[in-house]
């Protein structure tokens, strides 16, 4: 299997050039932009990996599918789906969703939690007695399905959305003029930020990844969440994950996956792997070009696809 | 098996009430809002069917798939892909999709063939010398998909469709004028008006499934098409097959398939079975209520979720 | 005044090169882009004329306040403003108005006279047994307004408005699958279409402007329809009238106006003067550029602005 | 003069029942939904005034018009031009206005000085060290237009729109992230919120709209400001100055004004009259009642319409 992995690995790389590595905060900037990495985790418990598969790098977007597990654990799946609905939205991941230019409505069931909008309501529906409880009950989440208690922030980044974020504040505070968004705006967007700047490597997204395609039960055999929330949030990364390119991830790939722009792809392959890549080079969408390319052929190779 | 879909019959035909027959034309308006049919056609060649599975109606959008089969079969995956996206346009079925309200620009990647300006189009890519022969390719398909020789246009339906669909005309005359359609607009619309008529039953739309869910091999094993034109409908249905309310379905049923406002659905489950439901009252978005309810409760009973 | 109309022409001719002449149409697209030409008639009935003034071209869109003139005599204000609104879109004048994406709803309140869905609308409230009569009437009053009975129909614009108007058809079945357009989708597309192929000169716009300017009374003292019906185009073209570029007009230029692509622009200057332009070059949202230009020096000049 | 002021009060009072006193801050909701008041000012000095003139109410978007005057007057036109455009949106006047849905991108020619979005940039336009010193020199313009030394912010109404103001926080952030607007977000919004809670009566704005009708000299024959920025404001009055009513606006009563949700409204008779309304019960659109029906009765009476 490695053999197969570093043969992909040389054939993908040279994709990295169409794309560029995230420049909106300085600390994305400084990636490799030719880094592709590599691991994977099988139902048999069997592991591979290749390339820069432990270069460390921020989970950003990858967070949500966690985000949506924290959200089901601690409200169950109606609660959460009153608040956030599940449809695509046909459109960019950041954007303002308005269901009408006129009345200029926002509807909790036209965003999803695959975009910033969605992201952002479910800081709120972590159950904590503040935002610091909250989040640290996400990273413990984020700890507990990688099995690695030494993830944590990387307060350099965190800094710079804290700083950058103008957007997600717009969101923010367009949701909260819209009654869709409890609390205090700049707590939220905290939690929020803070979220996106956990640093992950491809075995920690390979890991959580495993979890979600085992239906809740991590390598070792421990049941970390439900089933019928594994087939939720592999649901939605199928539908939604892929931000505005997840109709042709489907086609040509044919999995659950999602990406970050940290430079990451978390995959799932129910009932039979997780996958985490990383190549830090973006198409215009925001997704990983080579990670892309990547899971494009190996879907092919191993006959992923779930259709 | 046929005793728990009795059983499902009994408890979903109810959630019928919700729901409402469509009426912008007079023959659908005739259907029995409390008919509900089921056949399923499984892997080892078994099939099962309840209620009112022999009730013929029209296919109306579950043509859609096939469509896009005729095309992929004619043209390719990269030319079809060329010409209708694969993206969610986050909007209805039958949407004015602009993807820029000022410029007023469509564009080829913003539409996709689950809608009606992706069908519409798709029309235009099947080979023939003119449409009645373009016409007759597609009911062949049908027909052979099926393995039912028997299958013919409902001749009043069509009628219809032709009067009211006014809206259809405005979506083909917009991509006309932006370069995206090419042809005559009534001879491209006669043809998809004609294809939304063509009468089935369940025990036809379930054979459809069949061998989408088989990789593009029939019940006797004859290969109508190439695995991977399966892999590419499966992967557009899963996610824009049930209208708007795509995301919804793979929550809460988690397989590939398409409804039709004559109250159809088909569903597909991959290396699984085929199933064709019969249920003519419609939700808001345009799926059939019972049919989705029935397909919420046997996906649980059967762990139909491919998630 | 012949002298400042000659110099104004001179030293803004050289603006229509940053323009262009339409061309979606071959008739059109034969025009000399370098041509100017004005017409001006005063409330004492002086006129002056310069450059080429004598120049035939067609009306297009400048029929649209003579439209309304029709539809407000034959209907009155209330019914005519129950059918087609007077608030500008913010869109360009050919735009798909729908006022929600999401429900794909079109609602008259969101259209007005001067975008081509309310044109449209209106040539369907023209009295008349049929389209023939209908349009037979609008240009009787086109040729009464100008007092110059040889005006007609430029019979070759015609033929390829029709041939090439799919954008105004995609409009117009667009309304009427909403509900807001009667009768005949093809009949009243070619009212509209041959109401726009009406071939005039910079004097008969000068003189129709001139009514307009005049409280509805011509220069011979005729009194061709109400005070209001001036007062309300002349309010709706300083609204809407040249195109999205209406606020630009309003602060630079400052009286109610109207451009057609044909190269014409028709000023009312109300108390004062009716002026004709005629110089086909066109701008971005299709306006005249030396036109535009010629009537911001003249405005200065003469002190035109209502405001 | 007064005896029809009298007349038409009595007749347009009742009018407000169909309309609804501004609550989303308890400040505004206090104020009594019956009441009118009219002051007017002419061109020979004589004013007249009727009803409730001298309740003092918040000036709120009626701010625009004199923060679009300080922009003019600190920057020119053609730099206040380049950063706010002056075309009508067709949208709410708080509404997100995004020129293209799919990228999201927000243009300085899609916005104008008479919504939120042109009146936030247009606070940072005005000249001065810090926001407290742009807000005083706004101040002081505000009292010199209506020769009030007297006028003062509302500290309580202040208060409430800083507490509630989320949706105009949500576009300044929006326009920060596309670099429309500069300076921290929340001085920018003080200065705003802090303008539109400046307290005026009807002869106030009888004065302001004076200077406005008289090419910026005053009653006492003081140059305020250069003849041609009367122009520019009076335009953008009329094209967008009653939010999305301004077509109606513009054909019923004919001239330039601008609306509150205060209640007031400030009409501008280019040559003739400056004209102060006081009625707070608002339509849909936010604008005045009461308020417009007396405009439409009194410039019907007076043929105040410069159309």
């Amino acid at each position: 299997m490695e053999g197969l992995l570093t043969q992909l690995i040389d054939r993908c790389r040279p994709f990295a050039r169409s794309g560029k590595v995230a420049n909106y905060i300085p600390a994305l900037e400084k990636a490799d932009p030719d880094a592709l990495g590599i691991y994977i985790l099988d139902r048999n418990g069997l592991h591979a990996q290749g390339g820069d598969s432990q270069v460390p790098f921020t989970i950003q977007s990858i967070i949500k599918p966690i985000l949506l597990l924290q959200a089901l654990m601690d409200n169950g799946e109606e609660f959460v789906r009153s608040r956030v609905g599940v449809e695509s939205t046909g459109k960019p991941f950041d954007a303002i969703n308005i269901s009408n230019a006129v009345d200029q409505e926002i509807l909790s069931e036209h965003i999803n939690p695959m975009v910033n909008m969605g992201a952002i309501v479910m800081c709120t529906l972590i159950r904590g007695g503040n935002y610091q409880e909250r989040f640290n009950r996400l990273l413990e989440l984020t700890r507990k399905l990688a099995n690695n208690p030494d993830i944590d922030v990387d307060e350099e980044v965190y800094a710079s959305e804290l700083a950058t974020g103008n957007k997600n504040r717009a969101l923010a505070f367009l949701m909260k003029s819209c009654g869709l968004l409890e609390g205090d705006v700049e707590e939220v967007l905290s939690c929020y930020f803070r979220a996106c700047s956990i640093r992950v490597d491809c075995r920690d997204l390979a890991r959580i990844a495993f979890v979600l395609s085992n239906k809740g039960r991590d390598f070792m055999g421990n049941q970390l969440f439900p089933a019928r929330y594994a087939h939720y949030v592999n649901a939605v990364l199928m539908t939604c994950g892929m931000y505005d390119g997840a109709g042709d991830f489907a086609v040509t790939v044919g999995v659950p996956a999602k990406s970050g722009v940290g430079g990451g792809i978390m995959a799932v392959v129910p009932g039979r792997m997780g996958i985490g890549i990383y190549a830090p080079a973006l198409d215009k969408k925001g997704n990983s070009v080579a990670g892309i390319r990547f899971l494009r052929e190996l879907s092919k190779q191993l006959e992923l696809s779930i259709f």
